[in-house]
């Protein structure tokens, strides 16, 4: 692969969460409860709120509150990695989560990763802490995102593993791939990917992050 | 003081750094280098490229290397509790300080802070590790930064100190000054004021984040 051109602003870097710094929730959830039904994801059901309401609606079926996730992602913990990872990304840029996951999953996992920015979505919770709803804080706000911080002066950096980080990637100055499926691979071959955070480190400094 | 209104959308805390979260770094540089024209602020050159030429001739004439000013920030450390004040805040929302310093300042002060997310700008140092200019990332970037937040879907709570911040605190969605002087504080009644972290938390908490 040809190295990448250094970037002429100061770098700002835009990363998903599930898949590049922590496992994915909701087949950890799957796992760890032993309720298959969790593995469900928009590849199977194709409309969000469809899929998030029956997700939802299985947690309540089977009387899970808040506080029993959240003991079961504290549990799953940050990729084997990530915190060293990250913690040598902080030292150098500007670094913001971007997810499209909720912040009171998120929670013992930021807090694992010494409470990095994120950005992503929230949980309505009932008086029993139980999940009542969900609430999306904008529409592809991924690539809103990073459309801001290039508007507010940044060259930006983004990072992601599928397919619904494609449009935050194209909009940025350098979009990386981190363990992404062969198909969208296959699809997005502008993208440079890798599959381990020392060679992710080396993509980064190629843009001009300090070594 | 009456209550503040709790927002309604994922809030966002967007703050100043110098005397909200650290001392003032030329201030601290005149201080321990004993070069008194470093105390000079917009105050006495409202031209900030003639301030900051001037800055850089005085560094450059006393033979200051980047690396002789980090080591006089570093010991400068972040102002007493805001550390424990930053801690309490980024466990509950996203954080973003947003400054009107370099990086290359800042980086000492961010490590003490655990490496919050903080936009700002950026010096130009040669082989010889001399200050030999500076790059503004973008014009107005507070208040830029707070718009592209609340177009990314967020309540955006901002807290500054000093007249340069009120076009940002103006731009949130709920403003506070901190240890603001007396002129800016009599010109922006509408924003609350507060001198402690404590009193900072409380407001915080009244728009809605976790006590």
């Amino acid at each position: 692969m040809s190295a990448l051109k250094p970037l002429q602003r100061p770098i700002l870097v835009a990363t998903d969460m599930e898949g590049c710094l922590v496992p994915e929730i909701w087949i950890g959830l799957a796992e760890k409860t032993g309720i298959a039904e969790l593995r469900l994801t928009t590849r199977d059901i194709s409309d969000y709120d469809e899929l998030m309401q029956g997700r939802l609606k299985i947690l309540d079926e089977h009387g899970i509150s808040l506080h029993d996730l959240e003991a079961v992602i504290a549990a799953m913990g940050p990729l084997p990695g990530a915190r060293e990872y990250l913690d040598w990304l902080r030292a150098r840029v500007p670094l913001v989560i971007l997810s499209d996951t909720f912040y009171e999953f998120a929670r013992p996992l930021m807090k694992a990763l010494d409470e990095p920015c994120l950005f992503c979505h929230t949980l309505t919770i009932d008086e029993n802490d139980r999940i009542r709803g969900y609430r999306l804080r904008t529409t592809d706000g991924k690539r809103g995102a990073v459309e801001g911080f290039r508007t507010n002066g940044f060259s930006v950096i983004a990072i992601g593993d599928s397919y619904n980080d494609t449009s935050m990637l194209r909009a940025a100055d350098q979009g990386i791939l981190f363990r992404a499926p062969a198909n969208v691979r296959a699809e997005f071959p502008q993208f440079p990917h890798c599959s381990e955070y020392a060679e992710l480190i080396s993509l980064l400094v190629e843009c001009g992050i300090p070594a």
